[in-house]
């Protein structure tokens, strides 16, 4: 056979033959990467189907069958009785043949919209153990079996498949609406319900319907930080308002400056653990009616009170359709679930319907359904019984623990939730100690890291309690007892 | 007993007593929406708990506990000595005190942001059914116990309990990069995938992050409705390109325009069904490399594809990290799951992720793990090669009753997919039979829906066929047929 110096010069476009890969998608591949890589030029005149198939020691087919796909392609194109020739449509632009250099690829700045803009302001990300987080459920104690079950129920009703409820699906609404009403005197339909992939989402779309840019969001001193990054990104205006023992201060003033939404904790503001007062309920509600405006109720963890009784819901007093409530199963299940809720006014149902199937198209309804599942059997309200009790144990350790270790802590007044708020003595520094613990695996979050006035004269320290054991506990206190010492020196 | 006219005064606000509720919560509960109402007023002295205990009936603890309560709240305070009053803190503004009137409710438009005005805007919903409804997987065949198997692997490993990466579980990452690389020619590394709450969500990261307000987005002619809801509630310039048969038109005109964005179907341009070819697919490149701009590869139902070869993404050519792509499994297992992704360039995966942690921050993980344990078991590629076979028959039944039954409806080519685009004959209106036969429980579209030019010239049906048994589709075709003469005379 005689040599073929053009079949020799193809041999190096031809790339190993992976298994699974077909002989015609070899060829295929290694002609149409040869193309995009510039190697082979327009005009390029490929060898016979009969030649490549000898050379390359493939059947005749399937060269055949890869000039096809080149050619269904546009990489190649066939003239009658001359051959098949690289297509003049496959002139790669002299761009697109370099790959980017490294320096190129720092140089280039990825292009953002002025909200892109906005979220990509570096912030400082916090190495954390997971041993003192906050809002960590005991997920040792967690009822897989039961959970299991629910799931299972959900998987035989086959809803899930076709499910596409933009509101989430009805068996999780309508489980919500009796278990709201009955722990939290909300007041709904489950028409009014709306489940969300978290409270975060839900957040999220308030923000984005309800304020514009430049407009004021009244917010409380001290906050959850995942707020403060919706308002920055929505490009909204930051009206803080200082907190007291009775939750944040409503007072008169509020109506001349304006705003079109006030975001609060009136269960228990967070982190620092206030009950907003029955009169500072009353006024906010009274200004949100006077100016239009609107109340998100963010009810983050108000299952868990170990003290006295609950205080009802900010919604379930509203009768002007101004208070949005949300919650989250987030805290009470597991975290990995993201399933939160919001209870909207009539009003605004048919807008967040809306809304929600442009951003994402409404949550997938298996996980939903099965907490509904899981709620309907009985077992969710057992199993917030259970975890009452487990967290209050561990609270109750955890006060023990701390005054037993570190009596220089005081503890702000607890009564429930999943994290505990100790002071510093004087010319302690949070943020350091912070640092420090979470380098050493232990996830515990200054106070003065909530602060939204950025109130340097506040020290604290942020514990999480209920994913902790009452065995890790001591422990932990005593490893956080050195680094406090440590720093202190 | 002596009558206790005060007492009696006080029976009208006690509601009916529910089971499950505590007497003590009956009895607060009542006082509170009593006061709450404005039906009693600050001042009023309530009876003595000895004396309410015997009226209603309840344990005196009951009264005094309930009594408790409503002071913690700051409804009553209580004077030594002098008994409990109802607070002053307790004044309810007048305007809180009345039900809005339905007049009042009609006349209070829900103050909005500029985006949820935008939002706002009243569309047509279409009524469908979903006999010939685009789109749909053959449910009836889904491997539902595989994907019982593949859920239980994922309950069994425990990790959706707490795994809250904002890109997605691990497991689904790592077999999605194999598939599409495998499937699409998609390069990619695990970590430049980021699992979405369907396509749509991706859409709305990409449009929110890289084009501001008044910026241009390149779209083609014909599109999906998805991605104008989204560009028009970001206040988005939408710049159409015409398509022909190679698909999207693009050429050197682009450059002088400006975009930020271009959003394409390759693969099968939707709904219409054209390739991108070769050439427009360099010339894209091009473009977006020259102007630093961004192009989203829209990979919607490339699975599905029943004469030739697949073409090769768009993203797998790209070596300057212009290309985002984007699939999802709504179409591949079914509607409900609502999971997508995105297949990011390196320099947005930080944005990217970011931008998730505020908006939702994050999908549950459950679902897309047992998706990611569906793949790896080989369940998903095999379930992949049955809709294949399965929809290329019912496509070829589809294109055999139409013409027997509607001879005078033309196909468009048809190479793949879930639905097919039946052109009408001249003076056909494809929205008056498209509405007569959702009404009908046909779930079909009218082309010109699609068109984004409103190019009332081009008449035609897409019909999906997927979803519809070859049994159900005669009878389904006939009954089009009536319709179509129904309106024809």
């Amino acid at each position: 056979m005689p040599r073929n110096d053009a079949l020799d010069s193809l041999l190096p476009f031809f790339s190993h033959h992976k298994k699974d890969q077909h002989q015609y998608e070899w060829v295929s591949d290694s002609f149409r990467q040869a193309v995009i890589n510039g190697q082979l030029k327009p005009g390029y005149k490929l060898p016979s189907s009969r030649a490549l198939s000898k050379q390359l020691g493939v059947a005749r087919n399937s060269v055949v069958m890869a000039y096809e796909i080149l050619q269904s392609e546009g990489i190649i194109e066939t003239r009658h009785g001359a051959g098949s020739f690289v297509s003049a449509a496959a002139a790669i632009p002299p761009l697109l043949t370099a790959e980017m250099t490294l320096d190129q690829q720092y140089k280039r700045t990825p292009k953002l919209s002025p909200l892109g803009e906005r979220v990509n302001k570096p912030v400082q990300i916090n190495t954390t153990g997971t041993l003192l987080l906050p809002a960590q459920p005991a997920l040792e104690r967690f009822p897989l079996d039961d959970w299991h079950t629910a799931l299972n129920r959900a998987v035989r009703q086959r809803t899930f498949l076709s499910d596409k409820h933009i509101q989430g699906p009805a068996i999780l609404r309508q489980q919500l609406v009796d278990h709201l009403s009955m722990t939290r005197g909300v007041k709904a339909t489950p028409e009014q319900i709306l489940i969300t992939s978290g409270s975060q989402q839900a957040l999220s779309m308030v923000i984005d319907l309800l304020v514009g840019p430049k407009e004021n969001v009244y917010v409380e001193d001290y906050g959850y930080q995942g707020v403060d990054g919706l308002l920055t990104a929505a490009g909204v205006r930051r009206v803080v308002l200082d907190t007291d023992d009775e939750g944040m201060v409503v007072d008169r003033g509020l109506n001349t400056l304006g705003a079109g939404l006030m975001i609060v904790t009136p269960s228990r503001s967070f982190p620092v653990g206030h009950t907003l007062s029955l009169a500072r309920r009353l006024a906010m509600l009274n200004w949100a009616d006077q100016t239009n405006s609107w109340i998100l109720e963010d009810d983050y963890d108000s299952e868990f009170l170990y003290k006295g009784q609950p205080i009802a819901s900010l919604q379930g007093m509203d009768k002007r359709e101004r208070v949005i409530y949300t919650g989250t199963f987030s805290r009470t299940l597991f975290p990995g679930v993201r399933v939160g809720y919001l209870v909207l006014p009539e009003c605004l149902v048919e807008i967040f319907s809306r809304y929600r199937a442009l951003v994402d198209g409404g949550i997938g309804s298996l996980v939903p359904s099965a907490i509904g599942c899981f709620m309907q059997s009985g077992d969710y309200a057992r199993h917030l019984r259970r975890m009452k009790k487990c967290y209050q144990a561990r609270q109750q350790r955890l006060s023990e623990v701390v005054a037993a270790h570190l009596p220089e802590l005081i503890s702000l007044p607890h009564y429930g939730g999943m994290h505990q708020v100790f002071m510093l003595p004087e010319g302690g520094d949070d943020q350091a100690i912070t640092t420090c613990a979470n380098q050493q695996g232990l996830g515990i979050r200054a106070l003065s890291s909530y602060s939204r006035k950025q109130n340097l004269q506040a020290q604290g320290i942020v514990i999480g309690f209920s994913g902790t054991s009452e065995e890790q506990l001591p422990s932990a206190i005593i490893r956080l007892r050195e680094i406090i010492h440590q720093i202190s020196d």
